[in-house]
């Protein structure tokens, strides 16, 4: 068995074909397919132009349902609470726990308008308002996520969001009772059960039955993701995610065996995700991957860690921490957990990473659903330029400019010289009306 | 003459057909074009695999320059100042004026790192940090603008962006010294004489002799348009912006000529530009109406205003001030004017707008140049859920989790129970590991 393919690649961040193998481990197809954007598309088009018939045609015949109105679709609020009564007492008090926890970390992020006066009297600042109307999608089925209906619906709600609104699939007339519960415990207003790109469709361009949005987020499968991009410029979106990542660095000093559940908790999502370990002592590599084959076989998602870990997984040896540091800044990783003693000494030299664990005590698992922060995270290195989903995606600002009699007439001998350099005319003359003669 | 077309069209809100005349009127076609799409992936295929001599050859061919290699593109640092220099003292000072205005505004965005401390000793915040590196677009030829670039490049590096590379297309080797000027002014670190898609590819991509960027900021034609559209999610981009637009809210009570020019200085930017006045007075309208007649022949660029006043352009008459801001709440404009006696009073009921000029010494051409606030503003009502450009933009947030043993230990019980519902063992048993014993 000398042959026997290893259970995850191990790679030395000092050699030389380093930097290669760490970009192929790292590239990732997103998703584009033109048979897909030609189905959304007619979709699209159908919900635009027939509205609430489109809407329960398509939802009748792909998730096999036999309502003959719009109203049938509609979850009535009485159902969320119900739901939620339903649910086992350690259930329902988790999904409470966590979404007070998620609440109060949001409400730091909200910003408050601002303004400041000049001398002269005229008044600058900032309006800051919450969007009027969101939509939320859900996916449904096994992929229905109860933690992600807290994390998208309760920023939206503590920035002032007034109707958040949110759709689900129900294959079959079947819903997920905790993703009902979630809905109810985060304050969601209303629930409708569509899902795919007739959802997304109803939300950008409203029915006559279910009003328009202003921005559409949440996570669904590439029908939804296609249908988002096609929409966006008309509504806002949020980013449309890659598969999850985690990447550990770890001084060799933390229990093998949680590293190696650590990283399971990420293989496990599915066959694209990918779990990298980072440290500077080959034998804690070795104990760690002695770890992670004792335990992968008492997983019930094995078959999918597997994958996952075989293709996408790396246990990287590097010189030191700032090596570690270099790789880590390179990936810019969606999650990072800092497994060592005193993290605080490496947090000022972590450039780009969407959420920074810090400390043994502090596996990703517990930010996915309970310490507070939110789990929706910038993917695939898009950390360079993106944050976590937050208060701040549910806000809009509206520039303030009040010039005074005397502020205007300065301003606009300025205003004046550079509109004619722009060959600008009009705007010149518009500001020169306001000089003081 | 009975048959005239007139200057502007007139609408009253109080009109059975209103609404679908304001949707005709605000209507308008979003370019998008496949053989535009067509060729541009072409140049950014080629700009990806081929690197600077793709980007040299295209920028001979459409630039009609003669240059043997990337470096002859570059404009030496020195350039810059040389231009500043070179500037008439009025210009100059034109430039440096606004550029602090712009600079001290922007510094009240910069949004700092929070943590706070819970009682068992977990520690959660956001740490942000600036981009590591932009890309400013910047169009060659007539609708080369200065003041684009401080609006663009002046929040960026007032975020701390460590690199800042503006493209600039010089159409037959020759460049706006106003331009330049400013790039020196606002901060600009690389100036590179390159445009259209293959600006777009170069900085998305890189190349031998350009690093890529994080995001790509700045106003471009169609081609520069659906290049940032297809490298989104590679890098960041801003938002694609449409025809510019103003709204006039006029108590009737501002002199109709400083109307009619603020109405001028929206419609001289295109044909597709839309100027709007809504007033409670109908004899105002027509004063503004007569103005107008009487103004537009002395405008350099009339024939631009007049197609842009006659296309898109409006007299709105409504029943009171609540009727005005309903109107003007729907449209979500780009630049919002309230020339009334009390601005303030208005100022609760505007939902949505980019930029709010107040008062009737507040045009909107002090807004554009110097007045402090940002010009790029969101168009097409998107100001339903997009913001002026601002430092914000420029920044990128992580969140910091850290848990104390203790705190660790009570979340993680919370986590396993939500992971358990959701079937995610691995999550479970990873946060498991961290509870007490």
């Amino acid at each position: 068995m000398t042959d026997k393919q290893p259970l995850i690649a191990r790679l030395d961040a000092s050699t030389a074909d380093f930097s290669a193998r760490l970009d192929a481990l790292l590239a990732w197809d997103s998703v584009s397919d033109a048979g897909v954007a030609e189905v959304v598309d007619e979709i699209l088009q159908a919900v635009k132009t027939r509205g609430d018939a489109a809407l329960v045609e398509y939802t009748n015949r792909l998730d096999r349902r036999e309502v003959s109105s719009l109203a049938d679709l509609i979850v009535p609020e009485s159902k969320l609470h119900e739901a939620l009564e339903s649910l086992p007492a350690e259930q329902r008090q988790a999904l409470e726990v966590a979404a007070e926890r998620i609440r109060r970390y949001h409400e730091h992020q909200r910003q408050p308008s601002w303004d400041y006066t000049e001398e002269d009297g005229t008044r600058l600042g900032q309006k800051v308002t919450p969007m009027a109307r969101v939509g939320l999608y859900v996916p449904g089925g096994k992929a229905s996520y109860p933690s992600s209906v807290l994390m998208n619906a309760i920023p939206a709600k503590v920035a002032g969001v007034a109707e958040l609104v949110m759709v689900v699939p129900a294959p079959g007339g079947e819903l997920n009772a905790m993703v009902l519960a979630a809905a109810a415990v985060a304050g969601v207003d209303k629930v409708v059960t569509v899902g795919g790109a007739q959802a997304v469709a109803a939300l950008a361009y409203g029915t006559e039955s279910l009003p328009k949005v202003d921005k559409i987020v949440g996570p669904g499968n590439i029908y939804v993701a296609t249908a988002k991009r096609a929409v966006f410029g008309m509504v806002d979106i949020d980013m449309i995610a890659g598969p999850s990542e985690i990447l550990v660095i770890c001084d060799g000093q933390t229990d093998p065996d949680w590293i190696a559940m650590d990283l399971f908790s990420q293989a496990e999502h599915d066959e694209q995700a990918q779990s990298i370990l980072v440290s500077p002592d080959a034998a804690f590599l070795d104990r760690v991957e002695a770890a992670m084959e004792r335990l992968l076989p008492t997983l019930s998602r094995e078959a999918i860690a597997r994958t996952s870990l075989a293709n996408r997984g790396a246990l990287i040896l590097v010189q030191d921490m700032d090596q570690a540091l270099a790789v880590s800044n390179r990936i810019a990783p969606e999650h990072l957990e800092l497994s060592v003693a005193d993290p605080d000494a490496l947090l000022p030299k972590v450039a780009h990473a969407g959420a920074i664990f810090m400390g043994r005590y502090t596996p990703e698992a517990l930010g996915d659903y309970c310490a507070g922060p939110n789990h929706v995270l910038p993917t695939s290195g898009t950390a360079r330029f993106s944050s976590p989903l937050g208060v701040y995606d549910f806000q809009k600002r509206s520039s303030i400019i009040h010039c005074s009699a005397e502020g205007a007439s300065e301003l606009a001998k300025t205003a004046s010289v550079l509109a004619r350099g722009e060959a600008l005319e009009a705007h010149a003359r518009s500001a020169e009306y306001r000089i003081k003669v």
